[in-house]
């Protein structure tokens, strides 16, 4: 047994309340090491001289990654409180794991054990329930369409005309989108992410001018509550972009700071370093990155809080919008985002809370700030495996597993599983313009644990490599769209929304990874139905047999809703795939 | 290299804020594996496809637990912002480490790396100041002094005539406690932690009548108001605690409940199960633990949040008290403490937050919580080695090691280090009596980092056992205590002001430890000092050659201030030990 490989910190992913009466133990093991795991425990109240009694309960492997197998049990203490630790058998020895280390049989001292003190409710991380249902698109306004040309910025080009450069205006707007929200009801999204429509001096509007005001290019306000009421009407939520890490270099408090410098009444407003303030050669005050455009905000000053809370509940109270993605999250202080939270679920309690992180974000995901971070490291392990092939089917199942891993279930419920967005290459572009990659990447997206996200175009096969390529205009005529994808994608959302298996409800779990055809398959599971699928990752005719069994279960093809012999034997054609419906 | 061991996550004890500008990065790995580790790092925005120049800086072995290295850097990011990972070589092979994984050389893509995003300085861990060179007391009021023989309860014994049963009542109090506040002055004291003072049913007072009130056996709180006023003048702090888990059946709220149950307007104060709400056969409403006499508040209402919260401020704005010490503090809601650290910190900002958790308590330490916890582990180790004999003396640093690794270094130095209190048996008595183990444990715990308390009367040789006889009444004749152990302490306590090296400015590093002889050596280092101190916990009398060079360091006893030769040999008599003090 290879003690050194063993984990487990009471708290976060490894041992987290689910529920307000459920709790999620997890164990990291060297793979392959255990044969079995139990969890063993009981109220750290019930303790006798000779440990509790009837207190053990094996463990499931839940998945491996890389170097590690992770175990996994559920339990419901009686009176919320628990001491648990760990019976590990490996081939030649068995252990008791706790807080003080490695032990060869149960303790009789009760602080060897681990300890989740007590279960109190306010503390479990709860995402609003309906984000776990939701299929997002995410619109970067100035390029979804243009439905009032008399709002076109000075210059603006025809539609479409020419590929975007970074500085190029086509006249975006609100009504443009209202126009044209069919398109969306008819795809089945239930979510719009917009990407900044406060004013700003740019196309992309990451560098607000006004928090307090459309940008005069999309909208107005009364077009704006009409394009919220539009959504709400047809079933979709609205979720807007939230860039508190920095202002633009035009907000009126900054350019009141190069004004009056030392004298200006906002100079506690930034990160200044000395003065007098100044741009150049340097900016001589924190910005984001080191654009001199975008002057980091301090979160700190009582009165920026104060600004920045009203905006967030201004936007909520006003115009009933539902969520708030937040712009470069994880450069703000903790103790804002908790105040941010509060004050939003104080106006909405059911409002949604994305923060824009890269990295590992359990520290914000402890249920006192986001409900949700943009899922990259998802992203990454799609399209390494499926758009660029520069990881292998198993390589594609271990980093998946290590992401899921890494936060509570409740966690992974919520998480916002994005393909592409405004910041990256068009994903078709990344497969090489292979549609059947695209399919087989939006056929992962939809039917994995978390929340999918469409960029919007792709699914009617838009191109484009990093911005600017990537926010060309939206194709609005049907026979340059391609409709084909369309429809894939569409029925996917429909399976996601008919089949709770296939979706948040459906417990995930590799079932095959082959190096050797480049094949995986996996199960969504729920009490009632099992859905496998099988997704050849190769331009290779192969045969598959599904490692389960498939006897009375009345096996369907789901995707040609065909029933299928009792034979897990199946044919893939080349980057093919099969969902396959089990009854319990 | 074992892969599988190698441990970093970017938070907590492995990488956080040390202070507004510098970083701790902290790198777990198997014991004796790594032969060197560097951590390379860079700002995230400086990124090139060649990665970071000069960006590497060598890791320092920062100690060792049973199965672990643990290798430290430091770095002062000039953006407050760091990408980074870790450069690490066995004897065998090298590997680069960071967020991703294992590669065999440095990424090309910075998403390979760990992220500390931003360094914001209200998200830094920040205990009081005055806390780290405090040295704390505890008293348990009704067996500390006898001053005003007109307040004892009913049945009060003569002040000790007997060993303390569980309801005895010798009558200690306020006025006994201002009578006798030079013994603790001429210890060297300069903090109280008083156990509840607030109007209760039992001597211990932890079943809560009224928050509002003093216990009138105690005093009233004019006596209360002169008790801080003299505790301040003799430069003491002054702790209460809180006892905010769980009141006393008899508080005026649960007996509301009881009396008019459903109809109670405080129903939602408790967590109750079913009405009628009864206390017989069991209790059929949440306790601490399984006492139905100390129903378990319901800390998230927003009444009882609003009552406790009056009382963390009442008794600071009338009473000026330093501090408070959290009771069962890891069964209370983390939101709770969240609000109730902002609610002391506005009106004391350099007010002291210390919880009672006896496990692992990072979850309460990230700065948004506590300032400290009661450091049972620390206990634990002393307890166990030297009065107790189970561990040896490579498992004592092991342990202690394991503690101060658990933690951010400026969380360590605030930790409230105690050897014994009313919960746990005398330490002379763990000790079987023998005076010179306890020594030993006064100059470990005195000499470690940390804020070290002292249970009334170990200063002077009580015994007892558990509860309660651990709770005997203070001896105030001269000739009863153990003036050369008070003055032991006493000495220590001084070397502890005097020597910045000896108390919480010092590096603390385990030099050696063996187990033949069984005798640890440590060093405690400041920029100016180093003093080394040698402990011999046996029977015998040692030989040890300290593992430092003395040369050119003017070597000096610091016990009995007498230079010694420059040579490492010293001689360590039975339960002996030696401080030496070495210049730069």
């Amino acid at each position: 047994m290879l003690k050194e490989a063993i984990y487990h910190r009471p708290k976060d992913n490894f041992s987290y309340a689910y529920d307000n009466e459920t709790l999620h133990i997890r164990l990291r093991a060297k793979k392959g090491d255990l044969t079995k795991a139990f969890l063993i425990y009981g109220d750290p109240y019930q303790w006798t001289e000779n440990g509790w009694t009837n207190a053990s309960k094996p463990m499931t492997l839940e998945g491996s990654d890389e170097l590690f197998n992770y175990w996994f049990a559920e339990v419901k203490p009686e009176f919320r409180r628990l001491r648990y630790g760990f019976e590990i058998y490996s081939n030649t020895e068995s252990a008791v794991y706790g807080e003080r280390g490695f032990a060869k049989s149960k303790s009789e001292d009760i602080g060897f054990y681990f300890c989740f003190p007590f279960l109190n409710a306010v503390d479990v991380f709860e995402a609003p329930d309906w984000v776990k249902d939701t299929v997002w698109y995410q619109i970067f306004p100035e390029r979804f369409a243009n439905g009032n040309p008399q709002l076109n910025p000075e210059g603006t080009l025809p539609w479409g005309s020419v590929d975007p450069k970074p500085g190029t205006y086509f006249g975006g707007d609100f009504e443009g989108i209202i126009e044209n929200i069919d398109h969306l009801v008819e795809l089945g999204i239930t979510g719009i992410y917009f990407t900044p429509i406060f004013k700003a001096n740019t196309n992309h509007k990451y560098d607000t001018i006004d928090y307090m005001e459309i940008d005069p290019q999309f909208g107005d306000k009364k077009t704006f509550k009409k394009l919220v009421e539009t959504c709400h009407e047809k079933g979709i939520r609205v979720m807007l972009d939230a860039v508190f890490n920095h202002s633009g270099f035009y907000f009126d408090a900054f350019q009141d700071v190069l004004e009056k410098q030392e004298k200006s009444s906002y100079k506690g407003w930034f990160h200044l370093r000395e003065f007098p303030v100044q741009a150049f050669p340097e900016p001589n005050y924190d910005t984001f990155a080191f654009t001199h455009m975008m002057p980091k905000l301090n979160t700190e000053h009582p009165e920026v809080k104060e600004y920045l809370l009203h905006v967030a509940k201004y936007w909520i109270e006003e115009f009933d919008i539902d969520g708030w993605r937040l712009d470069v999250a994880n450069e703000v202080d903790h103790e804002f985002w908790r105040e941010f939270r509060k004050t939003v679920k104080a106006v909405k309690p059911e409002a949604y809370i994305l923060g824009e992180i890269w990295h590992d974000s359990m520290p914000w995901l402890r249920g006192d700030q986001f409900d949700a971070v943009m899922n990259y490291p998802f992203t990454s392990a799609a399209l390494d495996y499926i758009a660029k092939g520069t990881i292998n089917a198993e390589q594609f199942s271990q980093q998946l597993t290590n992401v899921l891993v890494s936060y509570p279930k409740n966690v992974n419920k919520a998480a916002f599983n994005l393909l592409g967005s405004h910041d990256t290459a068009r994903i078709l572009t990344i497969c090489n313009e292979d549609k059947n990659k695209l399919k087989l990447l939006f056929l992962f997206q939809l039917s994995f644990i978390g929340t999918p996200c469409i960029y919007y175009g792709d699914e009617i096969g838009l191109t484009g490599e990093n911005d600017p390529g990537c926010r060309k205009c939206m194709v609005w005529n049907e026979n340059e769209q391609d409709r084909e994808l369309f429809n894939m994608v569409k029925k996917l959302i429909t399976l996601r929304k008919e089949h709770a298996a296939f979706g948040n409800e459906g417990e995930f779990k590799f079932l095959e990874t082959n190096n050797e055809t480049n094949h995986v398959v996996y199960s969504k599971k729920t009490a009632n139905e099992t859905i496998i699928i099988a997704i050849n990752n190769s331009s290779d005719k192969i045969n598959v047999t599904i490692p389960y069994d498939f006897t009375d279960k009345n096996p369907v093809d789901l995707w040609n809703t065909e029933p299928l012999k009792e034979t897990s034997k199946i044919e893939l054609s080349p980057y093919g795939f099969s969902i396959i419906q089990l009854e319990k």
